[in-house]
This record gives structure tokens, sequence and C-alpha cells, in this order.
């Protein structure tokens, strides 16, 4: 048994370490692996897994010559995808609780500008408002741009909500009770009808700036944008002129190319935009060790790993 | 034919005739019921339905000797269930649109502040407020007060949020995925462990200031109320002193005691209460003219009427 007994590598900053080394240690005991090694320095060439953050300083796997899977913390695999020197499998976070606080997070934030709340909350002022009640949902198109794990569930709440849910994504995917397109011209179609469109793409070469001038214009006036996917999705000088112009209604992101937004960033200031601090799929660390545990028993095991990456594709 | 040609009587404001009038007409053809009267004036002897409004003005209905049945156009029909001269069956409005809208604004002030999305509204200062995420909906206890059908359509969809959701009523209801109480003790034993209480219950003797003093006191501390259901729910100098020290988080409310709130009112200007005008609950023309008519419709059939008033309970 001695030799069998895996090594597992966390790779991440030291918060990480505080926050994730207890709940790993109780899920792999909870797995029946109590016996391997769960380290933050080992020789490289020692290492059967490695629990990877890809900003923890951690680029090159060459000598990690014994090296079965490398278990990502996060969903967003962009910066360890493009790797060369790795060549074991990759697995991305896919943790139900993460799915849950993104729908929560979407759904929230849909209803908010769909029922108009800034209006009441800024207008506080003794004028009652009568007759500003908004349409039902029914009558509401929302544009969902990715139909992963997370956009299918937020699609799929918000549709049992009743909204008009368009689906879109790169390639053909159907959904129950979402009207589904892809490819470039489906692109075009979606965004031509959307009064609120949310942003949960991958983060690749391909996906950079799907909103842009371009795209802007074809939403119906007055367009919201909810951006819980990635800052790179969207052409912020764009966004922001739209928003000046009166085409797009408002902003409210969660993500930007910069994280933290620096504080003189344009978004801050502007009364169109709300910000906040990527807080819509924030993994939860009791949950995601599960998810990783699952894996490293599975290669253990000798059964397929869940969750892979395709290098090619980028995701 | 002629004989049978129902009479109609439309009795409400003006500026709800010009609301109703063509959708109504539209329902009864469909129903097949074009041939039926439908007015604003009539002498009492001939009227069979009165489609009506409480503030109308109509409010002796002794010489309405030939009435099938009076089918009231809201939900709410606390000024009316008590007429001793109304004797004739009684049908509140209850309509999938106004529950859907509901379901809506429901769905949306709970998220609000269980996201704490106020934090980020307000707080666009530049300040990347990290660590912020709010706990995950399942995590999260929310009250429901009343499981009519407004009060379990909100609980359903709240609870496919993944919410931990306690339903209270007068007498004993089960609900899927909710966790249900009833009676006087059941009612201290929900408001002990609710972080976000809804009130959905009719307006009754027995349901008037249900939110008091003692029960407020009954809160963990900082919950949060929201009121969509009647203003008599609440005392409003309790509630405003919970507020003032801290008990009580915040209060969403869209109904009260006198609507229009006088702009006077300390509601408007708490910086812990939302003041929306009575919006969560619209009734929608269209969809509510086919629920009037459906009972017209049975009622010529010698069918049941629907959503009948238990006249003793008072809802």
């Amino acid at each position: 048994m001695p030799d069998a007994r895996p090594v597992i590598l966390f790779a991440a900053k030291t918060e990480r370490w505080e926050q994730y080394s207890g709940p790993l240690r109780t899920a792999l005991k909870d797995a029946g692996l109590g016996y391997a090694t769960l380290t933050t320095e080992a020789a490289p060439e020692d290492v059967d897994y490695v629990v990877y953050a890809p900003n923890s300083g951690l680029t090159d796997f060459t000598p990690f010559t014994r090296l079965k899977a490398v278990l990502n913390l996060w969903a967003g695999v962009e910066d360890v995808t493009g790797n060369p020197t790795l060549k074991a499998p990759l697995a991305r976070m896919v943790d139900d609780c993460l799915t849950e606080g993104m729908v929560e997070w979407v759904t929230g934030h849909v209803l908010r500008h769909h029922l108009g709340m800034d209006l009441y909350l800024d207008g506080q002022d003794g004028v009652w408002r009568a007759g500003t009640a908004p349409p039902l949902a029914r009558d509401r198109t929302v544009a969902m741009l990715g139909l992963g794990v997370l956009g299918a569930a937020c699609a799929t709440m918000l549709a049992s909500l009743n909204f008009r849910v368009l689906g879109w994504s790169r390639s053909r995917k159907d959904l129950p009770g979402v009207e589904t397109e892809h490819g470039a011209e489906g692109l075009d179609r979606v965004l031509s009808r959307a009064e609120i469109v949310v942003l949960l793409l991958p983060d690749t070469p391909a996906t950079e700036s799907t909103l842009n001038a371009r795209t802007l214009s074809l939403l119906p006036r007055g367009a919201v944008i909810v951006n819980p996917g990635r800052g790179r999705l969207i052409d912020d000088d764009a966004l922001l002129a739209a928003l000046d112009e009166g085409q797009v209604g408002h902003a409210t992101l969660d993500v930007f190319r910069t994280e933290p937004l620096p504080p003189e960033h344009p978004y801050w200031a502007h009364p169109k935009v709300t910000v906040t601090p990527h807080i819509a799929s924030e993994t939860r660390a009791v949950s995601a060790s599960r998810v990783i545990v699952e894996n490293i028993r599975r290669g253990e095991a000798g059964e397929p790993f869940l969750n892979l990456v395709d290098r090619d594709a980028g995701y």
C-alpha cells in the first residue's frame, strides 16, 4: 500500500491553502483516500495530482513526469488551457453549489431589471408612482449567451419564471423551454430581439468582445446587459458609448478585464452601470473539495475523469 | 332565447369600464355568450351577474332579486365579504397572470435581499468589496405567511431556487418542498427562524397586525420583511420601532393601510424601508376578463362557480 499512496500537490496562493486544506482532507477521508499525501511542497516527479490555481506561480509542468491529472480550482481555465507543458488531463471545477450561486445572482439581477426595481430604490421621495407595474415575464425576452452548465441552469430557471428565453451557443444545443440559436447569424438574430442579455460564454479567442459596437447596435433600444461570465466578452469602450447614447439602458457587471476593477475606471461612476465584485460564481471550499476528490478517487480506481477540458476548443 | 339573455352589470369606476369593456365583450364572444347584455346601468331586478369593484358605490344588494353571482374584479374581498345585503355567491379574482406577477415581484425582492443587492447599488464608489458573496439560498430561511393561491405559488418558486421555505397558514396545509406550520404556536416557531418574511395572508379581523411588537421580537435580529399582501397585516408603529432598533433589517412594502401612501408618512424617508406603489398584484384586464366570463358561462350552464369566497371565514 505505501507504494500506491497518491501524492496531491496543492498549487495555489497561501490563503487558499488555509481555506481548502481542511475541506480537502475531510473529503479525502470520506472517499476512503485518507492515506493520500496532501501537500504544498513535493518533488515534481513524485506528484500524482495537482490541485491548481492558475495564479499559483506553477506554469512549467515538464518535470511532473508521473502526473495523472490537473484539477482546476475554478471554472475558468483560460490561463492554463494554452500551456504547452501540460500534457496530463485537465479538469475544470464544476460544482453544483457554484451553479446554484450563479443561478441566484443571474435570476435576481434579471428580475431586478425586469421589475424596474431601481426606479423605486432611487425614488423614495413620497411620489406614489401608480401604473408603473412592469409587463409580465411572459412578455419579456431574455437572451442567454452560452449554454454550458451555468448558462443552461440559468436559462432553465428563467424559463420556469415564464421569461421568453432565447439561448445561444457556438454549436447547436437544445434545451427544454428555451428557443435556441447557434452560429454567427444566430447570434445576430438573438441580439435583435433581446431586452435583457446575459453573458455566460467561455473566455476564448473566439468569444473575445462578443459584445462590440456592431453587435450592441443590433439590440432593441434600451436593452440591459448582465455579465457574470468573463470581462473579455465585452468591448468596454463600445459598451460605454452605447450607454451614453441610450442604445443600452443599463449594464450590471460582475467580471472585468482587470480585477479588482480600478477605482478610476469609468464603470464605477457611470449612472447606468452596476458593478459587483466577482461574487456571482464564488467557489465554496467544502463543495469544491468534494468535486476535486471525486476525480482523484476516479483516477485511483481507473475510472474516467469528470469535467475534462477540451484543450483544442479551449474550454 | 331572448328570455335567457343574461344581464351583466359592470359596477366599478369609469376608468375601469374603459379598461374592461372591450376585453369583457371579447371574452363573452369567445365563450359563446356574445348575446349577453353587458352594461353599466340596469334595473336591479333584471341583473343576473354583477362584475364588482367594492369601491364602485354599490353597497346595497337588496333590490337585486335575481342575482346569480357577484364576480369581484380583485383578489381582495375584505370590503364586500361582511356586506349583509349580499346573499348571492361571491367569487374572488383568481387570475393566473395575477399570480405570475406576484411570483415575479416576490421572487425578485427576496433575491434582492438575499443577495444584498442594495449594498452594491448604493456603493458604486470605486471600492471593490471582495468576499461579500452571500450564502447560498439553501442556507437562507424564508417564511411565507399565507399559503393561498398566491402564497403557495411564491413558496413553490422560492423552494425551486433552493431557499429553505417555511410556510404558515391558519389551518394546516401541505405543500411539496415547503416545511409547513399552522396555528398560533406554529406562527411563533416560523418567525423565530425566518431571515426573510413574506406576507401573503388574507385581510381579515384575525390577521390584522399579524406583525406587531411581540411577533417582530421573535425574529432573528436583522430579519427582512416583504409585504405584497395587505397593509393591515402590519402594526406600522411597531415595525418602525423595530427598524430603528435594528431588530428588523429592512422592510419592502407594496401595500399600506392608506393608499396612495401619504407623502408625509415616515416609511418614505426611512433608510431601511422600500416603498413600491401596489404593483405586485396588478390585475391585467385581458386575463381577468376571461376569468370572470368563465364563471358567467358556468352559471348559465348550471355548473358550479369557481373561486367562491367562504363568507364565514372572510376569504
